[in-house]
């Protein structure tokens, strides 16, 4: 889909050198820039050509209609899907009566970088008009990290021969015609024309339009304002309409005097707040906006980013290409996160409206474990957002028939949007693994506020979930029968393993919390008996495991099932699940995405280092890894059993997911989760991170590929920097108190003002486990 | 819903005696008439009030799309749905200008009974009009068995007291209004307003109109004529619209000078045939009605219905409502399959619109077994459906990735139509029971020119199914994993007990048929080696048993599930998939409806009596019978098992599923297979045959509180009756060659002109078992 190499290698960019329009729909998405609040896809400035046009706001979504071909008992009956809100990314140009269209002309170059360290988008576009007349287009857009409310775009256009009448057209567009899809369960579902008008205002070169969803019933409300800096007699007009709003500003511009328009845009929306409450709150973003200014602007989300890097970098040295798309990776996850304060993080981030902009587990298991330790308020916020939802969730316990809370499987606002329960509600890990981001916050930041209220909720109605799920059977035994693990090859199964011992772990720490404290626990109607039963199911969970083999089963049963006939499944019957039926998926010995695997990561401690090593090469040769969620926990278990080549193959491929469109189907938003996961490939995987016990453990080791590797981590107030050599590895205390780790096993002290260089012992020699026929990791090593 | 007791008790007839309009919709049901082909609801003459109008054709469907909430490879995308076709049940009638109407006026008596051994529905009605104008109106309904296209209508109409100018209306009414319903998966989701005009004709008294649905591109012809006898100066108007047709009768009528109106009625549809053909078939069957005129059409049904209930009554002594009961069961089993000729037999019949007016397993597994042994010509009709529809099952098992047939869950034309596969495609066990059916049907008439044509390919085909569904372990065990045996409180789970010993059989037959008809088999790709894969796999199958408990689980890991807290499940909770979701159903051990007994009625070769009484024991503790086949099922094991009286109580619940409404949705129709288990509690039962190696064995029994039961069965051209009282049990054969029995384990003869009479060993007193709380039968005993 991407030609490779579309993108220059850069240490601190991504570039795109010439315009592809066939893959336009991916560069959007690449492209793309949102502070988690507010997400713009890298779409042109003159709207046209596009492969999908998208604005998106986090938490504002539309309800639709989920039909059912056969109704069935607790089945929700309608889904929420991201909107495409008003585009406020428009600005059309018209050169001496001829629209600016690179599909027109001759477009002489066009060139567009991503500066990972400056948070903006530039472009810069030579074109000659049909009728030969020259202009250079140059614009830089920036999404605000600093405010949330706020984009702003700088807009240039220099003739390059002679004087030209140009025309500029900066607009907020609402409804804008999508590409019609469907077919593929990943893409989006989206409404077209959800937007219904409530407000047109126009005065001077301001605009405001608010509109609203028909069923959610949100109100938005997009404001654009404008200042302009153009040869003497440029005029401004403004005008607006019921989804429209435009202000055109004419100017006779000439060689060496350019026209520019800096154009601020501020969006809002409410399901509560009044029509003159959303109209004033977008006016008074506006308002800072000017305040601040683009230089203003610009300069603040520099110093953002700054802090951010000094946090969270990450350095390759060994594999430009590797660095670059970790860089790119955190920037994005960093971009999916950032502000959005008590709104759901989406799988694919504010990028695109893939899996109709739902949040899934996958944001509590891969990307909050990274904003943890990168930007510790943003997983504070994304946690508060479940938090906000307990009591839907607790209805949907109760629908079900549970106690406590029932988390959504995809969601929004809350509430369950799955219409296909053996792969959503069946799911029930997604309660654990929020209940394993909250334990590892608490211990990461010593959050103690948060644990004493937030964090103490979310355990103890989750625990409380676990407890009426699963049962003691006759002899004693906690089982949890009949769950969907996170493998969405195999679901509605007895005692997966990944679920049981993450509920051990939920179990065991909503009981530890409880007792830590026990007001706030008895506020709950936690007590003895209830905590007593939680560490009496943690105990007793049953964790299946095949003798005859010497491996864990996934779940009950699944290592007596026939294995898949991989040798005569060809390269296009890949991704299975869209050609094959679940049915058959199911019933055999064939894994979509790291399952078994992912427990020996996130529960390394239940498991011995030669188990480890069997379960991984047995379930290597049963993984086709058709989710973007299983390269980077491959990589994690590859680097830990001793395969440190395989584990940096899998870190490629995890890196280079959208780089590479290697899902083909990067058009509809990035896949936030494995570009997180790359940066727990590095951190866990090379760096060898865990923290099962709250405190850090490292065990560095590098592949033969790379020569250099380091990373930084934020832990209780301090940031820590590993350096990962083939032979040592050293740590350094940024800032903090003295840290105590372990390194390979043995305990150590950090401290400020000093390098404490360690030992990395050799690798011990194992044979590289094989992957199904056709399966290998998709970008073994850099080209040339 | 149906207030008990609604009908008096007789032997021959289901009478009602007053008017229930709150009980209309189900007695629609009970008195529908049908010969298989064309089925009449029970509606009024008059067309209105009524409970759910119907008038349905065998094969007809309209297609529907089938909406899903997120895409599955292999999900059918579109469903059938039974077509109400045009109504000529329609006859509307004017008294002094007043229309009849039991709502308005006063309805003196209103009567209707359906006579079983005529085999017509008659009604009877004095009614006052507002003005107190007196009329009797009696009519008579058939469906003649004989002319399968063919229904008529005797219609009488005479004032009490003086003369009355009266107007008789006889339609053809197309696309009728249908009372909206949601919400129950068993209910209908019918099209409204199916029928696209093409043609309408009138002329004499003769009216033809000919539409056809949108989608299904299916044409369907009705066709009516009148003969008229009445007072002089009576006079018939024809008119014909789009949508409707009419006949009108204007006549002054008199005390003992009624006006007589006999509505022919032809109906007939294809989906190749042109319309001129379509328009001749119903014109050529309206003149054959003519010919044989009423009273010839009323002498024909009789000596049909004569021809059936001499090879097929059951007499049942010491309970009348029973005796009536049976009989009305086995008259709607005949009525839903006697002319079906290769058409489907549907879960309703031709009674109503529920399930969509699919067909499912039942009608091989518990309707087939019945016509088989009361009329084998419909069970063979049956079956060649099947064969009819190998190509579309061929078809299926390619796109789920199988080799042989993979016949659908649900249909009318063949296509799968089930929308939720975890319940639908997962149910192969549907492909043994097909080839159970053949087996049977094989063995007990010696229809060769079938056995090596049609029954051979549908043994191979499914034979084929299994062998790629299953697979050896490395134990070398036949393991069928991830399906769905009939218990659909289970799903998708290893090693289906009932689904492993019906494909045993399956694969047993087919090698058994094949080597039989070796030339047969060499055309359908057969060989040696396919032969002993079959054979291999039949007896490496896997029968998994729970050694600790000593019962066979319904699957793998069944009794290893928490069992359902029925202790707190309230009476109103019931039926449980309308109140609990799915999810927490599959996982825990609660039962449907008989599986693993069913497995023990129908492969009962493969179980101990010891085996066979602690799994019934086991199971009946589990089982809530939220569908209707299960007590018919559970009578049958009951009385094997040592438990006669809880046999006849589920006997009596499955006798009156219907006629008191047990599952509160007789309104959509007939649970056919529940009446057709009705006879198989009585044969299987208390007869205690058994036909594993196609021969007959019988082990009679009664109940405490029966006096006698006979039976006929109809077994290789001959006619056999088996009269059981309590101490012992006569064999009569009414024609045919002497048949060799065994009688109690005990080898016997039975030949035409001598009573054999054989003791019946007294009851071993056994402890009844218990029902979860609340789930016991639901008649223990007959009323007073």
């Amino acid at each position: 889909m991407i030609r490779h190499p579309a993108f220059p290698t850069e240490p601190w960019a991504l570039s795109e050198v010439s315009l592809d329009l066939a893959a336009l729909a991916q560069t959007e998405s690449l492209f793309a820039l949102s502070n988690g609040h507010i997400g713009l896809r890298g779409n042109l400035d003159e709207g046209e050509p596009s492969g999908l046009p998208g604005t998106y706001l986090a938490g504002c979504y539309e309800l639709r209609p989920l039909p059912t071909a056969e109704a069935g008992y607790g089945n929700p009956e309608s889904s929420q899907s991201v909107v495409n809100v008003t585009n406020g990314k428009l600005i059309r140009l018209l050169v001496d009566d001829e629209l600016f269209d690179v599909r027109t002309g001759v477009l002489v170059d066009h060139h567009r970088v991503l500066d990972l360290r400056a948070g903006v988008l530039r472009r810069r576009a030579t074109w000659r008009s049909p009728t030969g007349q020259g202009v250079r287009v140059t614009s830089t857009r920036l999404v605000s990290f600093v405010q949330r409310a706020v984009a702003a775009i700088a807009y240039d256009v220099e003739p390059l021969d002679v004087e030209l009448p140009v025309v500029v057209q900066s607009e907020l567009v609402a409804n804008e015609p999508l590409p019609a899809r469907a077919g593929d369960p990943r893409a989006e579902s989206v409404p077209s024309a959800p937007l219904r008008h409530e407000l047109h205002v126009g005065h001077g070169t301001r605009a405001v339009l608010v509109q609203s969803t028909a069923t959610s019933r949100m109100r938005i409300g997009a404001a654009m304002d404008h200042v302009v800096d153009g040869p003497p007699g440029t005029h401004a007009d403004v005008e607006a309409f019921e989804d429209l709003a435009r202000v055109t500003f004419s100017a006779v511009a000439a060689p060496g005097r350019p026209l520019r328009v800096v154009k601020l845009l501020a969006y809002g929306w409410s399901d509560e707040r009044s029509l003159p409450a959303v109209r004033d709150q977008v006016n008074a973003a506006l308002a800072e906006a000017l305040h601040a200014g683009w230089d203003g602007l610009v300069a603040a989300q520099r110093s953002y980013l700054d802090g951010f890097w000094e946090r969270a970098d990450v350095e390759i040295d060994g594999d430009d290409e590797l660095q670059q798309a970790v860089r790119f990776a955190l920037f994005h996850t960093l971009q999916a996160g950032a502000r959005g304060e008590e709104r759901a993080i989406a799988a694919k981030g504010l990028t695109g409206p893939g899996y109709d902009g739902h949040t899934f587990w996958d944001t509590e298991t891969f990307v909050l474990p990274v904003l943890t330790c990168t930007a510790p308020t943003a997983a504070a916020d994304a946690l508060r957002w479940r938090w906000r939802t307990l009591e839907l969730a607790r209805q949907r316990a109760g629908v079900l028939g549970f106690t406590g809370a029932a988390f959504p499987w995809r969601t929004i606002g809350g509430q369950e949007c799955s219409g296909y329960w053996p792969a959503g509600t069946a799911a029930f890990h997604v309660n654990a693994d929020i209940a394993d981001a909250v334990v590892r916050y608490q211990a990461a930041t010593g959050d103690e506020a948060f644990a004493a209220t937030s964090g103490l909720e979310l355990l103890v109605e989750t625990a409380r979930l676990w407890c009426s799920l699963g049962y003691h059977d006759g002899t004693g035994r906690f089982r949890i029968d009949g769950v969907t693990g996170p493998d969405e090859y195999s679901a509605v199964a007895d005692n997966n393993v990944f679920t049981n011992l993450m509920a051990q772990r939920n179990l065991a720490a909503a009981a530890d919390q409880s007792e830590r404290f026990p007001e706030q626990a008895d506020a709950l109607g936690v007590g003895a008996e209830e905590v007593a039963a939680w560490r009496r199911a943690a105990s007793a969970m049953t964790v299946p495991y095949d003798e005859a083999l010497g491996v864990h089963p996934q779940h009950e049963a699944f290592t007596e099932h026939q294995v898949w006939d991989f040798d005569s499944t060809p390269a296009e019957g890949y991704p299975l699940f869209l050609h094959v039926p679940y049915f058959d998926l199911y019933r055999k010995q064939v894994v979509k995405q790291a399952d078994l695997v992912l427990a020996l990561h996130l529960r390394g401690d239940a498991f011995t280092d030669e188990e480890k090593a069997r379960d991984f090469a047995y379930y290597e040769q049963l993984t086709v890894r058709d989710s973007s969620l299983s390269a980077s926990t491959q990589a994690v278990v590859a680097a830990e059993t001793g395969h440190p080549d395989l584990a940096y193959d899998y870190l490629r491929e995890s890196a280079l997911m959208d780089l590479e469109d290697l899902q083909h189907n990067t058009r509809d938003g990035l896949h936030i989760a494995s570009l997180a996961g790359t940066w727990t490939a590095v951190v866990a995987g090379f760096g060898g991170l865990r923290d099962h016990d709250g405190s850090l453990h490292f065990a560095p080791q590098l592949p033969g590929a790379l020569v250099r590797i380091s990373f930084r981590i934020v832990f209780r107030d301090r940031v820590l920097v590993v350096e990962v050599r083939s032979e040592e590895a050293s740590y350094v205390l940024l800032r903090g108190e003295p840290l105590d780790i372990t390194h390979h096993g043995a305990p150590a002290v950090v401290s400020q003002g000093e390098v404490l260089t360690l030992t990395v012992p050799p690798p011990a020699p194992r044979l590289r486990p094989r992957q199904p026929t056709g399966r290998e990791p998709l970008h073994s090593r850099p080209p040339g």
